[in-house]
């Protein structure tokens, strides 16, 4: 496990600390994700979370770059965010029988996973900057960039299947 | 204190539920911001929590309103999703003692709420308009316009840091 908050005496410290972090976030979500296409009914949100566990173990080669360009070995901090947030997730998924219902719990407790991811990573990104390395903050925008466009595509997957509840409603 | 997962039968119940997390989520980040004010050094991080904090109020008023047009009354459920961002704020802070580094990882931690934040109002407000409540929806529209405008603020206060630290180093 990674440096402890009471070791942070610098902004390296608290970047390479956050780093550890998502370091470890990615692994859980990777695992999450796998629960979550077991569950999943709509076939678009299958093949949304199938699409995004393949982005997530490219993040997670790509941090290991991050730490091999700050010259430091990759190591895991424990979030306890991440951890509230996919615990918060497993208890909604696992209670649900309605198919419809659990589809539209389980998008959402995605949605709250990628606005973590977006908030870890925008803050490296911008920080990364702030330090002059600019080739680190480019590996990382990459990540970003895969993450808002999950969050939009899974609006998107919301969205459909509200119109198609209204087409329902309406003939 | 609210539904358990296992009750959410109908997407009424979902609604509901995740209503009673951000209205649990929302007291506790109003008390976590009365922490964050006493710790920010840089008095724009300290006015904007301060802001933020009188938004936060009427953010949890909001929901009271949300709750009585649903005619249900108003009840927090325990959300770990918020707990854990939390916890993580708390560990962070508590235990850097640099003031510039503790200022970066508030701000940081502030954004990390936001996100949640912008989660569960971006998912209520579809869902509202799902079940044809566009006067619940427009309520809840004006909270997450607020929690945008905030994770904004926070990202301008932590560029003109960067800035500064910029024309220190050149000067």
């Amino acid at each position: 496990m990674g440096l402890l908050f009471n070791s942070i005496k610098t902004f390296d410290d608290l970047f390479v600390s956050v780093l550890q972090q998502i370091y470890y976030a990615e692994r859980k979500i990777g695992e999450q994700l796998e629960v979550m296409i077991g569950k999943a009914t709509a076939p678009e949100l299958r093949a949304g979370f199938e699409q995004h566990l393949q982005e997530t173990r490219t993040q997670y080669s790509r941090l290991q770059e991050v730490f091999r360009m700050n010259g430091v070995e990759a190591e895991e901090a424990t979030c306890p965010a991440i951890d509230g947030i996919l615990k918060a997730g497993n208890s909604m998924a696992g209670d649900i029988d309605d198919k419809q219902v659990l589809d539209a719990g389980l998008t959402h407790a995605a949605q709250l996973v990628e606005h973590y991811e977006i908030a870890q990573y925008g803050t490296l990104i911008a920080w990364a900057k702030e330090m002059d390395r600019p080739d680190c903050a480019a590996v990382l925008q990459q990540s970003l960039d895969e993450e808002k466009a999950t969050d939009a595509k899974l609006t998107q997957i919301a969205e459909a299947r509200i119109n198609r509840q209204a087409e329902i409603q309406t003939s």
